[in-house]
């Protein structure tokens, strides 16, 4: 809120929106704005700054790198007037076509929704596609393994990074959180064909928390790790013993809770 | 075969081989070889060259149109060698990388195997997707409707295009099949979420017989037409009684079956 100190009039006049999106990440250099590449964030306030009159910051609940895609990530932005939900919607997707950027709803929301603090479960899903053959319709859009994964034994081994622990292993060197410590309420891996889906869900995340996991994982599949090597691995707290991080292809922000 | 006239004694040296094919169609003018587009069929080709030493045709069970797309296209070529299907695929898909084609199998074949005449059974699937937000993952690759369908209707309707009919409403003004006589197999509508799947099973269709359809049964999913009217426009043998066509970007040949 630092920013805005000394506006308290023009904050006073402005209505907070809350926006659900869907976005293919992998034009993007991420979520968040940069200077010199295309951003998600940047390309909706584009958006925003058409409708509204007005450059506007539009924050999001997870920052996601680039790659990354979204199904279901939520923001918060301030308008210079109450919208419609179901007209804003249609205003900005107008200003997103052809951009692999979707907003799929947009309501107003109260004057102190946070999208980003105020979240209280995120979930991630992982998705692998289990086969020799090149990727085609999922180039991009998923992580192909060629090798044959053992997806129960993933599941099996994921259930011991569920609860309360030290991250450290799984978190990228350059993370800024505070703390290494988080609260996994979910891991499930699944296997339906040749797809693997891992589903993993939190309050929140470090830095490449879930490629970190995914990537070790891999190696469990693969036969190289025992679930014992996981769970080792997890409680040395030490950033070298994490196995290959997952590449961004495969990443999709699914959904953002809210009490 | 009248390209092989007098070319028995190198005919008699080659082996036929079966490819099973999946592709993104949206980057290509369509199945068939063209000389100033990019082709499947011709991709294919230029990766057969490369391993075989000499050119080859690669003759396809179905023809798609440009933007069609395939999870189950099948094919058949004669090389100069007999190849193991392992190391076919890994060649041929190392010759495709990038291309959004990938060889998912390959096989030794009779020599009097034809993935064209020998089908006995092909199934497509048409892919809706029913949202006002414009499309991101599936854009190229879903007809969007943006107003509500109702699947429910549209598979009723369907039921009256199953069997043995003159499908002259339904097939292009282009289609140079000798007879507009087609048995439907199959035809059924489901709905899951926003995405609606049209599934049809036929020996043989006529030229853009699905992609005809399938946009006549929209106008029943949105009301526009009872399913009495879908019959009619049937029973009328009348390409002007047609609704209008779907676009390509849904339509994907999922299977090719052979006795």
């Amino acid at each position: 809120m630092r920013r805005r100190a000394g506006k308290t009039n023009v904050r006073e006049r402005m209505t907070r929106h809350r926006l659900l999106i869907e976005y293919d990440g992998e034009p993007y250099s991420g979520w968040q704005r940069q200077d010199n590449a295309a951003s998600v964030q940047g390309e909706i306030e584009r958006a925003v700054g058409a409708i509204n009159g007005a450059p506007a910051t539009v924050h999001g609940a997870g920052r996601t790198d680039a790659g990354v895609h979204a199904k279901g990530q939520v923001a918060h932005v301030d308008l210079a007037r109450a919208w419609d939900g179901f007209k804003l919607r249609e205003a900005l997707n107008a200003h997103l076509a052809g951009r692999r950027i979707a907003i799929l709803a947009a309501s107003p929301a109260a004057a102190d929704f946070d999208a980003r603090r105020d979240a209280v479960y995120r979930e991630y899903i992982y998705r692998l596609v289990n086969r020799r053959a090149p990727l085609t319709f999922d180039l991009g859009r998923a992580w192909r393994a060629k090798r044959p994964l053992d997806a129960g034994a993933m599941h099996e081994a994921a259930q011991a990074l569920c609860g309360r622990h030290d991250f450290t292993t799984f978190r990228d060197a350059q993370c800024q959180a505070a703390s290494p410590l988080r609260t996994l309420d979910r891991f499930e891996v699944t296997r339906s064909g040749d797809e693997i889906a891992c589903i993993v869900g939190a309050r929140s995340f470090l830095h490449r928390q879930v490629r970190s996991m995914v990537g070790s994982l891999v190696e469990v599949g693969l036969g190289k790790w025992s679930a014992r090597d996981l769970k080792v691995a997890l409680d040395a707290a030490d950033r070298s013993r994490c196995g290959p991080v997952a590449p961004a292809d495969g990443l999709y922000l699914m959904r953002v809770d809210y009490l």
